[in-house]
């Protein structure tokens, strides 16, 4: 799936908050509770995949949120709005997806309850304190490390290949942040599910909810989306498949409803 | 779920064939090939459960199968219509079921293509020569072993609780009855669908494609279609999903179509 974004053209940013951009860097609308995303095309832009985490995840009111890989922070920018989390943590390991994500969460004016922490999942502890979190997202690289790469050092590569994460770094690191019964929940590539879910439970993260994503009726899941609890017991809930399009280019109600599009 | 066997009358059996039913039993037009099959509805009915996983499995002209926890035969029946297999085999530990399926393979004139054995998974070897099949088919019990037990000896005790079989037994005998590169499909209830991943994995059966059932296109799963291949990479197929019903008591064109219904 390329990364559609999100469609329309939206509002225009206001001119007094065009001085948190930087050459080349535009505001996309996010159209929910009048947020921009500041994103460089030249790098990565969020996809489908990150809007469906957020309208997938269960987050209570109160509850302390850390998105891992967050890249440009799509993740905690959607869950302030869509969530009653008091303090959401996207942790980004490349230095200008950090910054750009930082000026977003700035010029949004949610410096108080959404925090952009640059650190590396490799690096025991980086990502915060163990057992302090009660969600953790992440939308984690799906591709093998060397699968047809052009330019490891890109972006777009390691958002997308495990060169700097692999999925093992990113679940690990899920369970270490979770508190006992807290709730990890990654959208993935359905090719790797049954390694998604071998190695959460390998890390004490139990499967609870699953969600395959379909952009027509008939047609294959092309992103899956897994709820799984900390020290949770075996019992998985299927949900209905959320389904992108009932014909070429028409979002589904579903879609346009949930999930804002 | 309860079961709903075939919709409709269907055809009586012919006169010349009543010799083969006991007391107590009906024989049912399962409205392909002309098959019935004979049931005894004291005992246990099959349910679509079975019907969808012989419309769901791979089986290619001259392959050889397996179906363990065979009850009344219904797979191996649906599959000599549905398939090219040379030879079909239905294991069954449960006397009067395993006899019940006998009398409906000799009843279709089928004893040259699918054979009964009265066997335990759980004595080695029992259900056959280790590496000899292409496929082996499984609708295996899905509750835990005393969950919400009635009467253990009943044979719907049987048919669904881990009484005289465990999911860990029928995967294990599934892998040692495959040659490399076989296919295990199972039918199973969504809410072990981890386990029953994390047990093929287990004994070397990589999930392949995977297929979730809803009654309604807005409702979970209540139940899940798995095909894993014997020393296969990890690569999964999270295939579109089937719907069972468009409105209620009106069936999908899939289900009518693909599955016979």
């Amino acid at each position: 799936m390329s990364d559609p974004g999100l469609p329309g053209a939206g509002r225009q940013l206001p001119a007094e908050l065009s001085g948190f951009l930087r050459p080349g860097e535009r505001a996309d609308d996010l159209q929910r509770s009048s947020l921009f995303i500041i994103q460089d095309p030249s790098r990565f832009c969020f996809g489908m995949d990150a809007v469906l985490l957020s309208g997938f995840v269960t987050v209570k009111p109160g509850e302390r949120v850390t998105d891992l890989c967050t890249g440009g922070g799509i993740i905690p920018l959607l869950l302030s709005a869509k969530t009653e989390a008091s303090v959401i943590t996207g942790v980004e390991i490349q230095e200008a997806m950090a910054d750009m994500a930082e000026r977003s969460v700035r010029m949004n004016g949610l410096s108080e309850r959404v925090r952009i922490v640059r650190g590396d999942l490799r690096e025991k502890g980086a990502a915060g304190e163990s057992g302090s979190q009660d969600v953790v997202t992440c939308n984690p690289p799906y591709m093998a490390e060397k699968s047809g790469i052009q330019n490891p050092e890109s972006a777009l590569a390691l958002a997308r290949h495990e060169i700097t994460c692999t999925l093992d770094d990113a679940v690990r690191e899920s369970a270490r942040l979770l508190r006992n019964g807290g709730r990890a929940a990654f959208v993935y590539r359905p090719h790797r599910l049954s390694e998604l879910f071998a190695c959460m439970r390998e890390h004490r993260l139990e499967p609870k909810r699953l969600k395959t994503v379909h952009p027509f009726r008939d047609r294959e899941a092309n992103m899956v989306l897994v709820e799984a609890v900390k020290g949770g017991g075996a019992f998985l809930k299927v949900e209905a498949p959320v389904i992108v399009f009932s014909a070429p280019g028409v979002y589904t109600p579903e879609i346009r409803e949930v999930y804002g599009y």
